[in-house]
């Protein structure tokens, strides 16, 4: 340890951030310290804000400074079609899509043993208290396409079918720009068992 | 934006990271919000602490806690070998290998005029001031065979040689366990010019 103490503790910390090993932890220390320490100084000022801030709408879930997310909140999404997805960033992708306007419910993660992460970490029993304190027409599962995305929505259908809730999920298929020549065949798999008749 | 607010600023506030883009941001901070508040909150205190504890050493210009770093000021070392490096990094791979016993100077980077590193945001001065106030046997030009590190060994010489200092450069040539088969022209042609008469 050529690094005087602090430096050390730095870049320590710095690891506990995903992705990051202690060469990239290195280079961030060194960046922080001897470059852009007024960076530094609004990462740990926006770190302190955030958890002093920031927790969880108490009907969806997500991130948020109220009691209620600026969604939930709103007048005017449909609070009886609820969209499950996996993180606060799924959803921002569906909101940037601007193609919904019911409501969500984010998990916070997918089902993961290898990771600790089961239905608890999950907070799936909150999701089952809202489909059971509201009326609700359809459950959107819009889980992502991957081993936990579809196990955690398999999981999901189990616990909702003998609620009688209306499950639906995402259709599956080639992507918009997608070229048959470069998709895996799980997709084309689904592209072919998903074909729809033409009516023109 | 369907983040709170403090959460968008977290993000921004990641992004000063070096390689860190949006989308690692945006990892990061759901990762640090979701699973790990304690990792986020050693994050906070760690930069905090080093901002405040760290400066640089009088002598050889290392991130320090004291005026001069443990290795200007032991008495082990022999203040009349310096040993210019461009990062702590760099002088910290030299330690561990374990085969030097003279002093350092860390320039704290290399010359790269695209990011606005000049002489200046090196410290040559105070390199100069140091190598005018001591005496000097050797100042070994241990930059890193980049470009820029080139540039800046090449820099330093035409600053030492007037000044009738003893300068040397590390050896050039084929790592341990390098292969002929991958090494690139460049460090084959340092092998060929290098070569060095077999005595036995």
């Amino acid at each position: 340890m050529a690094d005087p103490r602090s430096v050390e503790v730095l870049k320590e910390a710095l690891q506990r951030l995903p992705g990051v090993g202690p060469k990239s932890a290195q280079r961030m220390a060194f960046h922080l310290l001897e470059r852009d320490r007024e960076g530094a100084q609004q990462i740990g000022e926006a770190i302190r804000h955030a958890l002093n801030k920031v927790n969880h709408c108490r009907r969806c879930n997500n991130f948020s400074e109220t009691e209620l997310c600026h969604i939930c909140g709103s007048g005017r999404r449909d609070p009886a079609r609820i969209c499950v997805v996996e993180t606060p960033a799924d959803l921002e992708a569906i909101e940037q899509a601007g193609i919904y306007q019911g409501t969500y419910f984010v998990l916070m993660g997918s089902l993961s043993p290898l990771d600790d992460i089961g239905p608890d970490q999950l907070g799936v029993d909150r999701f089952l208290e809202l489909i059971g304190s509201e009326t609700v027409d359809e459950v959107i599962l819009a889980t992502n396409l991957t081993m936990e995305g579809q196990a955690t929505a398999d999981f999901l259908i189990d616990l909702l079918e003998p609620r009688g809730v209306p499950v639906t999920r995402l259709a599956r298929g080639l992507p918009m720009g997608g070229e048959l020549e470069y998709m895996d065949p799980g997709t084309l798999n689904q592209a072919f068992e998903g074909r729809k008749p033409v009516h023109g």
